[in-house]
């Protein structure tokens, strides 16, 4: 076999045989194979696509690429939650504990936040003690304890998809729904749970703007886990606009701690509920309309707040800042932006507001930034809403005073305003399953 | 500017800029642009194509990118012919002196074989004390004084050219047409002629299959070299079946020989003069009806077989071997192939029919095997000829005894016969001016 006829193949769109897609994957991860050849591939993969076939086993020959994680001990009970990455989204530290409260076994690796979009394990560690590396011992020991932990990703994960993404990154091949597919999907069946759920957001803040290609990507993706034998589905959720109001780590935290304790956001609780609901259905093999049932009590029991607890005391964070969240450090600068005059806010654009809390110190522009925690963006008014001139329309929060100008610039040019009320866009576009 | 914007907007199918492309050449060529950049660009262009422009500004970059030749004291005579390779081309050899003989000049750099097609270079030295390798200074002083040389490729020519052929060699990106086009273009600019008559050939032994891929080159081939200043022809002329009679080195000098002395294959002859017709008729800017009997004339005359005896003698090679080619060396084994029925010969496979001939010595697997230069084949019997039971269909020639067995059942499978006479195919298809 020649990888150079791997390349003709898919040039001349004949369908990839497992045995072909196998070679590739081994002999790049190897180092046999030259980034050149597989670049001319990915280009070919961009044009051509892949076939639903020739994605799972590319998916799947990455997953097997390195490590995987056998959750086999706990049956079909583990469940997962994929986001494809937004601002202010919060959904893992909301509907984590509520599904591990309602008996789903969460057993999870979670990124680091890069660029405009924030990332789990960072939010985590904002909560002091809060520990994101657990031993392979202590993971195990907690989730059989607790039923639940987080953790930052280790080990060898799919580094076909490591070395591939690097590549594509660099070759103008990314936005491919097939390879961004696979690539999601081989980190997801490496991580072992047997349900998952997945969030494609679309719009401005996202890597799908339409709706429509947010549409194929999780269509793609749920079809790569069904081929896989997993519990799947997908739900298309809007990224206009950052979801909730809170944007930045432990202000975020402090948002989801609302949320669990029964109050907080429309928005957000209705994105995380619904997302909570999927699992549940799916993990229990119960209807959507009572897993929603369950979800809405575990919150109004404080059942799911109980597990919060429960999960950052197991993971070594201080659970007086769950039950008190005025125990967070404050940033010590803050400004508000003011309304200037009466009007609606017609949109925001939500990636330049995440690229502004990156600004002010609450991510990272390249990978080894350190990140200020109490840094960030609460939003007083969304999309949708009625202004009065002189009105907050945010306060920003800082430990760098210099960065409050260029922040504040950046927010402002990410928001537009009208004296019409704007069309009301969904939250929730669609549910892949 | 960076390679990945470059990337992407072929990919995205926006015309690149000048700057754009000067860019990836000289970047590529300096080694700061890697080769897993250049290889998805290349594919983004077998996809998307290039337009005029892109592959005019292309072309010219690869010619630059390296050592030239000026030819320009030689005002607008120079001439230059170059042929897409195939299988008993010896067309140079008669092309070339038959126009220098009518005053063009002829200062040009010719390519050794390599797989099934061979090159002028290997074939004029097997002429005794044929002498390839000039020195720039004997090379031009020879061309003063005699309107005419041929050498083998010295210099740093075309490197960029080089570097992306070997990558789309690997990466299956070669059948791109502006890439093919102006690859080859980019050398016959570097070479300095005024004017280029491109043979591209058609057919089962060329690279172009089918006459319409085959036009489409030379159209592309034509509109770069205008836009570059040069005058253009392109004649597209049929590979499915060898040229003339005799395929291998020595045996195709002595064919061309034949040829100049007014005897010879009438399909090659009839080549030979549309191409020498074609540089004439573009060099002196006359009518082509002209330029055909000035061709006639120079051959029946004797001018021609003058000239090559002239340039044979110039480069250092033994002219009595010209005068009478019984002096050219045989081969010490040779194999009649018989005829086993009465029939038509109905198609040859030229591609291998020249491997067969590689396969006895004439050829080149890799780039530094050595060439048997006496090795070779005579078609005594082409497609459309009427055989009886009996015939010799060709003869094999080698110093290698071993080699006859497999070369034998390689050209056997390569022709087949048929009860009726099989349809005529032309010999030119079409002439793009």
């Amino acid at each position: 076999m020649r990888m150079y006829d791997i390349i003709k193949n898919k040039r001349d769109n004949k369908e990839l045989t497992n045995e072909e897609i196998k070679f590739f994957v081994k002999g790049y991860t190897d180092g046999n194979i030259p980034d050149y050849q597989a670049s001319a591939l990915t280009m070919a993969i961009f044009f051509n696509g892949m076939t639903e076939k020739e994605t799972a086993t590319l998916t799947l020959a990455m997953a097997e690429s390195g490590d995987t994680v056998d959750l086999s001990e706990f049956g079909n009970k583990t469940v997962d939650k994929h986001s494809t990455g937004g601002v202010g989204d919060k959904t893992t530290l909301i509907v984590a504990p509520i599904v591990a409260s309602l008996g789903c076994i969460i057993a999870k690796m979670s990124g680091r936040g890069l660029g405009h979009t924030g990332g789990t394990v960072d939010k985590l560690e904002s909560i002091d003690g809060f520990n994101t590396s657990l031993s392979n011992e202590e993971f195990f020991e907690q989730v059989k304890n607790t039923g639940i932990a987080v953790v930052g990703q280790t080990g060898n994960l799919t580094p076909a998809d490591k070395k591939l993404y690097s590549l594509r990154d660099v070759t103008a091949t990314v936005d491919s729904i097939p390879l961004i597919a696979s690539s999601i999907m081989s980190k997801k069946l490496a991580a072992g749970s047997h349900t998952i759920v997945l969030d494609v957001k679309c719009g401005s803040g996202a890597f799908m703007k339409t709706p429509e290609d947010a549409k194929a990507l999780a269509e793609e993706m749920v079809k790569i886990g069904k081929n896989n034998n997993r519990n799947m589905a997908a739900i298309i959720t809007d990224m206009n606009t950052p979801l909730g109001k809170n944007i930045g780590n432990s202000l975020e935290v402090i948002e989801a701690i609302e949320i669990l304790k029964g109050n907080g956001a429309e928005d957000l609780k209705y994105v995380a509920c619904a997302l909570a609901s999927e699992i549940v259905a799916l993990s229990k093999n119960i209807d959507i309309t009572e897993a929603s049932q369950l979800v809405e009590n575990t919150i109004s029991s404080g059942e799911a707040f109980e597990k919060l607890k429960e999960w950052v005391t197991a993971q070594g964070g201080k659970k007086e800042w769950i039950e008190n969240p005025d125990n967070f450090p404050k940033a010590k600068y803050s400004e508000d932006i003011f309304a200037e005059n009466d009007c609606y806010m017609s949109s925001m654009n939500a990636e330049e507001i995440g690229i502004s809390s990156v600004i002010l110190g609450a991510g990272r522009e390249k990978k080894d930034d350190l990140i200020d925690m109490t840094a960030g963006i609460i939003l007083n008014k969304k999309t949708g809403d009625k202004i009065k001139k002189g009105d907050i329309i945010a306060t920003l929060y800082t430990n760098n005073e210099n960065s409050l100008k260029s922040a504040k610039e950046k927010f402002i040019s990410a928001i537009e305003f009208s004296n019409e009320k704007p069309v009301e866009i969904p939250l929730i576009y669609e549910i892949v399953r």
